[in-house]
């Protein structure tokens, strides 16, 4: 039996094929938001085999095999990789309709030449065989990386972090940049219990000082070629106040009441904002995830194991009421807004319309199919809103939000089903077949627009 | 003129006509989920015409026929039901797009074999003839069942139900098996006024004498073949408190607050989750009506009328907070999740994929489309989600929800509907044309699954 | 280059073409709902140039330009026309996938007959040749009005308005007839800062002497023609209390909590409700936007100027009391519900359901894609959810909302999408070839709903 993964996967027409091998295929990736491990690209980490490599710490494919009835002695537990991975094959399956197909045999293919469809009858073959493979040169983390022609990488990483691997990366001469992404999750969430210790590990006093400490960071971290933050956010706060007063209180011991959390949450969002703005910084906000929603399985294997969901909140009102706070005084920086419930692409897009501004193309971006949505209904989900909402052509495009070495693949998965969306529109005639323009748009949204807006 | 309805009704490419024709037409239907009234199952109720068989109770077609302006007299009121069936003809042809139109010609072929489109003008002819046949041996209510090839049929029932029906027809040695279902919301619903005399109905005085009577209820119906709750909730409750104190106080004839009415409900939903574990029941909730909208036509004719509606509530989080409390002792039960707003599909599918556990494949479920979603733009949507979301192949597949005797050709709409779904994605290249995985999913969709997952 | 707009374009199969071209095509344009300048109409306005016409007042097109990263300047700001139009015109080629392109380029064939697709390479070539054409006869504002086939114009007006424009329109024997709307929004929003100037501005000093007001302006309107009226609400109130006391108190100089502005608005819109139907009118209600978000350029270029979004609120519960309230003693007049969020499609097609009444058909209506959603994917979106819940055969159809006098060719737009639907439904076999019936049904959409149902 043969893969499904061939020269024309997922494109239904001649345009498709036209603009996806003529425009997008060979165009260098900029992977400019994942959750890839610095010290395991700067220690060029090899992976011991396919088990591990495809496994280790994938809680999609965690959640898809306890789905299918798999013990969690073979997800997270005690079996050997090959037991796992012979598991994970025989659920893989039974996953029609899930990007976990499309993803596994992507990656097989592109890594390790597999043709075949992955089965429970064949997992024992190819996990030999692709093994074997991970004992050669070129399947190291930098490997792994450099034979995905990737031309940056941004990791995420909070403002306390030395950066330590990011620097000895760079100075390895690695071809492909490894910057840092500064994201300060813990100095925002005032109201979860990771808040007090981590202004103890500042070493801050008050609330002045930790603002001067995270301006600090964000200097460092710029030195360091940084060009983004993240913000992941349970909500979306609001709040006029005194954000020093909550601070104060948190910090003798109070606990914020939600108002208070807005207010403070509002202030240090807004210094970011400015702070971001100064450097031409891009600031990605993250909403819409509950997460460990499984106390039980939280105590057992901590957080991102899989145990998270999408939440639904009314986030219009109060991410209105934010942007115009970063916008009234003309500091707003460049920002993706991403959400992880589909019901929020058009309340997004439109919302980012409101906040357009020249020179930048879309200085307001609307995130590519996040997490949950990251499958060909929530890509072109996406790719729909933003098209009928806004300006498509100046879409920055995709980026893994993974932690894994192979998950590159997803960038020519996205470019697929855009070059199939785009090419079925033109077909309908719902677009000329306009090569210049076409071009044109397709480069962009697969490279060159990144290139443009974060200026790496 | 002809029927739509032919060999290959809804199914679009070869692959989806081999699925269907191969595998899935011919399976049993475990119809798991309806609202016959086992009543006239066990007295074989008889039909006088078309008109009692189409139009009595049902309240689809009542709202389509109010929408295109016929008068209530010929909806519920004193018309005879050949002037109601020529108003419903009549009404049929403009409803282009509902499923009101496949259901009916399903209905009309497998049952009458009338091969014409249903319209004002022939419906007198097709009343007649249809008539003349329900007068026949094989379409009494038995009849009907047992010609639509059912295995297995669960009504919906309340704790209090003596069960007498339901042993009349074991008793009968009727082949299909029809089992009850305990629903037990009229002693959830603290807030309603159906709750204090439902208390005073079962006799019991406190509230861990309603807990002792409520498991005996549900022993007694585990004899009587019960493996299935279901609980219509108008929202998700979640709320830690005194649940007694709150009973205690609407039973000395105060009123619960909307705090006391969470706290009473999430205290008696976990009680009945540890009691459906134990049993290795699954437990049904079904969440999003708003009933009874029109208080006129409420106190005309009563409720499940046609004057229900789509309420919408962020159901997220405290979903999240009573699943984790049925998890957190390792005590949940199996359970299927239902939401009447579609946008809830992908916050309902990623938050059972919080709580699954070996052995069971997909021990929590997400419900085929549901009431006002049940059609196929609304399966194509909730299979698309499971899909993206979760593992299709360990779907448990369709239930009428109906209270008709002809709605089992529903089963036949969503076996067709699944086919072309997945036929499709075959013939695009994003599932191998592998055979026996292919077989093993539309089988265990469309039957087996059910079989395995509860054991009837 | 050709352009797109061609006899087929978005006719995808056979039956969608006969269909367009056989019965849709050539119906006159009832616009029901839009916000034409009634002054201009009367006195007869020319347009200096095609920027002018094209971009003057239009938000879409500023957002999209802002959202290209075009300079103020260049949108609202001091730059020509010519300009303008550029900038526009290099906008355009990457607004794929947006109604923009469809709309603009169906403006420039049906109006100048342009074939080209409009690059910024042939924008001062097409800038040139359209600006001539409009200097000529039959290009003033009531010669685009004639051209286009428009039977009936609705604008948008306040009850302190004149109507003068309206009678000088109708005098001057104009052959469409161009009829007011009334839009009593300032009399209804007593929590914002437009209402105390606006009661002024009526001199009535009680709530008693406003209703008295509100219902002289029905009464003249009516005479005017007038057969609806429109509010537009930021949310839907629902509040039971004494709302001449809430009146009093912002009279006073207080500030109405809340739920003090519920009860005000329900009052009074329960006030409307009778009145309308009395009189036979259509009651419109918009909800769902959040306007002005950006203060910045508010305060630079005011209201309606591209920096609106899309709110999201759970209106299902209070919208559900407000209608029953209006139901309750048989009162409710003709509705039709817009929600610019489309996850709200499902819950207003569900709600509106149970509020249908004999002897119209469909009396409650599901509005149209509006405004974010008047698109081919927002308008899909409308015409599926109406068809799924609803009757779709007595749907009333399309309405510009535009403030521009070439916007028509939306209505061609919007047929093409609808025959494109409904064709192919046909041929995938989901409702029969029935010439008749498919006949009665588009014509019925496209023109002869709205007739019976305006009654103009």
């Amino acid at each position: 039996m043969k893969t499904i993964i061939h020269d024309d996967f997922l494109l239904q027409n001649q345009t498709a094929k036209h603009l996806y091998h003529t425009y997008a295929k060979d165009l260098p990736i900029i992977d400019y938001h994942c959750h890839l491990n610095p010290a395991w690209i700067a220690e060029d980490h090899r992976f011991c085999d396919l088990g591990e490599l495809l496994l280790a710490g994938d809680h999609y494919k965690w959640r898809a095999m306890r789905s299918f009835g798999i013990e969690e002695e073979c997800v997270t537990g005690n079996a050997s990789w090959r037991e796992k991975f012979r598991a994970f094959a025989k659920t893989l399956t039974y996953c029609i309709g899930n990007p976990l197909y499309h993803w596994t045999h992507l990656e097989l293919k592109r890594y390790f030449d597999i043709d075949e469809a992955l089965t429970e009858k064949n997992a024992d073959e190819i996990f030999d065989k692709c093994s074997a493979l991970l004992a050669t040169e070129g399947y190291s983390a930098k490997g792994l990386i450099a034979r995905s022609g990737v031309e940056v990488v941004c990791t995420t990483d909070d403002p306390i972090d030395t950066l330590e691997h990011h620097k000895a990366i760079r100075e390895s001469g690695f071809a492909t940049k490894v910057l840092p992404t500064y994201r300060p999750d813990k100095a925002v969430n005032i109201h979860k219990d990771t808040f007090l210790p981590y202004i103890k590990q500042t070493g801050v006093k008050s609330y002045a000082e930790l603002k001067s400490w995270l301006a600090a960071a964000i200097d460092r971290f710029h030195e360091n070629g940084c060009r983004l933050s993240d913000h992941g956010l349970d909500f979306i706060p609001f709040g006029v106040g005194d954000a020093t007063a909550v601070f104060d209180k948190v910090m003798a011991g109070g606990v914020a009441t939600m108002e208070e959390t807005q207010i403070y949450m509002t202030d240090l969002l807004c210094f970011f904002a400015r702070e971001y703005h100064k450097r031409d910084w891009c600031m990605q906000i993250h909403v819409g995830a509950i997460r460990n929603n499984s106390t039980r399985m939280y105590r057992a294997l901590g957080p991102d194991t899989g145990f998270d969901s999408i939440v639904e909140t009314n986030l219009a009102e109060n991410l209105a009421r934010l942007m115009d706070a970063w916008d009234i005084d003309d500091t707003m920086p460049k920002t993706i807004l991403y959400s992880l419930n589909p019901k929020d692409n058009y309340v997004l897009a439109t919302l980012m319309g409101c906040f357009q501004k020249a020179p930048h193309r879309s200085k307001i971006q609307l995130g590519s199919g996040w997490w949950f949505n990251d499958q060909k209904d929530g890509m072109e989900a996406q790719l729909c809103a933003l098209g009928n909402l806004g300006v498509l052509g100046a879409f920055v495009g995709m980026l893994t939000d993974s932690r894994s070495f192979v998950s590159y693949p997803r960038h020519e998965y996205f470019r697929r089903i855009l070059c199939n969306l785009i090419g079925t529109w033109v077909e309908e005639g719902q677009y000329p077949n306009d090569e210049e323009a076409l071009s044109a748009i397709i480069r962009g949204i697969c490279y060159y627009n990144a290139k443009d807006y974060f200026k790496f």
